[in-house]
């Protein structure tokens, strides 16, 4: 069990933030996403777009902004369970909140923030009945660790960033076989950049690009062996392949945490615009999951709600102390050195769990 | 008469990012403060001091913050009422507010911004009887324009940053005949770079510094000729001199304020967290001025402030017209070129009225 006293639901760009405003409070955060990375929409959808409203930059990558959160909350040593989502939440005889994820992963806190965005990040799945069979044996939606694909023979379906990164990595730095790259469309949506490598990778006879064409069944006995593709001109072909990755993006839902009981409006929880907190106490919601008048889905807002929010869960998790606020430029940044980490740890496991990162 | 969309009262980092979510929303500003340059609290009190919570920002200097700030609103093209004080307010027939500052500059717009931090900032001024006799005849708080200067026997009193600086700046360009510095102490509070320069320019004879002494007493016919300086010892020194600059700094003031018939709560004007508005529809308060349930002092919260707010003044300003929010990195941003401000310039002329720009 991962034992913290902020618990952390969504590593987009606001979840990231509290970890810093709860840092100041000397209080330490653990975070779950369900995305592999930090970043939220940010990483997910555009990364390379510019970003010209984050008060104090003319203009950011979106990748750049989450990169620099991950900087500015370095000294407060989050942890991390990603690649997971959270599915349920309990409240324990002591009256702490205990979150468990869709693969059994176990984290316990006092005070839970909900920064879950639009919802987890689902990947799109093709309409192909057999799929479920194949799913984690020879089918993945992420890449998660490219490392486990390595001298395997690979199949990317897609047409967006995903697919073409994915095939010119394992492509160019022959890790693979074979690499085949399917698309339903004969032009690709990805950055320029990228579609332009892919050509020359095909030239060079390292990617075998079908396009006008789409997987439209899977074969194999227990594992993966092979994929069935179907062309515009109506020709359907067999091949061989140890693995095969359905890059068609991935679509937020709102999912598991819809039903915690949680007041929720218009497709995001309810909260009380004086603290943040939901109808459960002890449960924040902030960012673009939230709710109240005049709410805009806006990063900089998820900061503020963030940032006021933290007060309001201090007094929650030390009932009996009073936080007076301090200028950063005048305090500076005390980060959590390894001592106090330590210490964390020593307590955790006293309450018998055991510090998880990812 | 000085016609605009949102005059912003202050021009601290909040009334700076007013600027740029108005300009999003299309509409103008234009900011009176009573300092010389923009960055309130930030550009008079610590332009050299790092500070950690600014998101995005591990560590930046708040001088540099106030530079990007700058540099963000510039496609908006804000004008500037600066080293005046906003004194007084009333409504006109047509319902628009007008606002007058300490040296009578005019100014109208249908919505006002306070923010105004904690006050304007009032320079510190010594307790000498005759002081008032002077005051821009020779003796002056502020330099705003050092040319004013150039040629004059100066004398300059203070130990902080301000006083280092304007002695060294006129020292070292020797734009002075005679540079005194007096300091009551022996050691000064600024930079030490700054004090180390002073230093220098003592050594090379280009400043006549003197410690642990006082200007008590200012002398002259109509124009200050002579200040009276008071050593520790008791001694008694008269010095020749066209300019003294007291300069002990400033302490900020909500002042005139306090006066407009807002609703005030602990020194600071109370909104309704909803928006943001104070009791007196079309005028907002945001950053360190306002006060709601849970405020925090701090410059991000500010930014979500005047975010929340230009929406409910968009439709004071616009009661016809429906603002959708876009995104940024979707839509970009349009700036005010020049063609949109000329014809901003005819409509404002047509009010009887000329854009005053400092
Ligand atoms: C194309 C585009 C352009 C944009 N441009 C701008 C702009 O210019 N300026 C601006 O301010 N905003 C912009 N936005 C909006 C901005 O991206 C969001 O406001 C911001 O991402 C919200 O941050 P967040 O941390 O609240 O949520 P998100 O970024 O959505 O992150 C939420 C995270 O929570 C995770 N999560 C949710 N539920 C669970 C669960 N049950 N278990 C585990 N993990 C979960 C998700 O996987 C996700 O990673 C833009 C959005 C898009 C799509
Ligand atoms: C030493 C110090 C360290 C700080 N460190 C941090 C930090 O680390 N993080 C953080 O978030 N915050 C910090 N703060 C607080 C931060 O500076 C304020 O929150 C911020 O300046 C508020 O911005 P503002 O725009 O609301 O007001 P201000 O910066 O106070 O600007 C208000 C402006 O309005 C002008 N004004 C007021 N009344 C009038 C009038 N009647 N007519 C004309 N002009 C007027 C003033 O002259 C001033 O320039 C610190 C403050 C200090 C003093």
């Amino acid at each position: 069990m991962i034992q913290t006293e902020v618990l952390i639901i969504g590593a987009g760009p606001v979840g990231l933030f509290t970890v810093f405003e709860a840092g100041l409070l000397k209080l330490h955060c653990h975070l779950i996403d369900a995305l592999p990375i930090p970043g939220g929409q940010l990483s997910e959808i555009y990364p390379k777009k510019p970003i010209y409203d984050i008060p104090g930059f003319p203009e950011i990558l979106a990748g750049d902004l989450v990169d620099n959160l991950l900087q500015q909350i370095e000294p407060f040593k989050p942890t991390y369970t990603l690649g997971e989502r959270a599915e349920t939440i309990q409240k324990d005889e002591e009256g702490q909140y205990v979150v468990t994820t869709n693969l059994g992963t176990v984290h316990r806190a006092p005070v839970v923030f909900i920064a879950g965005g639009l919802g987890s990040f689902e990947p799109r799945k093709p309409p192909i009945e057999a799929l479920a069979d194949f799913e984690n044996k020879g089918v993945h939606y992420f890449v998660r660790d490219p490392d486990l694909f390595i001298n395997q023979e690979i199949v990317i379906s897609g047409g967006g960033d995903s697919a073409l990164d994915w095939a010119n990595y394992f492509a160019e730095k022959e890790l693979s076989p074979a690499v085949t790259l399917v698309h339903r469309r004969n032009n690709f949506r990805g950055h320029r950049d990228s579609v332009q490598k892919m050509y020359d990778l095909q030239d060079a006879g390292k990617i075998n690009v079908v396009t006008n064409a789409e997987v439209v069944d899977v074969k194999g006995t227990n594992v993966l062996d092979t994929v069935v593709i179907k062309h515009k001109s109506g020709e359907m072909e067999e091949q061989y392949t140890d693995v095969w990755l359905p890059l068609f993006g991935l679509s937020p839902k709102l999912g598991p945490i819809g039903d915690w009981g949680l007041e929720i409006e218009k497709n995001a929880i309810k909260v009380d615009p004086a603290d943040y907190s939901t109808n459960m106490p002890g449960i924040y919601a902030v960012g673009d999951v939230n709710t109240y008048p005049g709410k805009l889905k806006l990063i900089l807002c998820g900061f503020h709600e963030s940032t006021l929010a933290l007060q309001s869960a201090f007094n929650i998790i030390n009932p009996d102390k009073k936080y007076t606020m301090k200028y950063t430029t005048v305090n500076g940044i005390q980060g959590f050195d390894d001592k106090e980490n330590d210490e964390k740890e020593e307590k955790n496991l006293s309450l018998n769990g055991h510090n998880k990162v990812h």
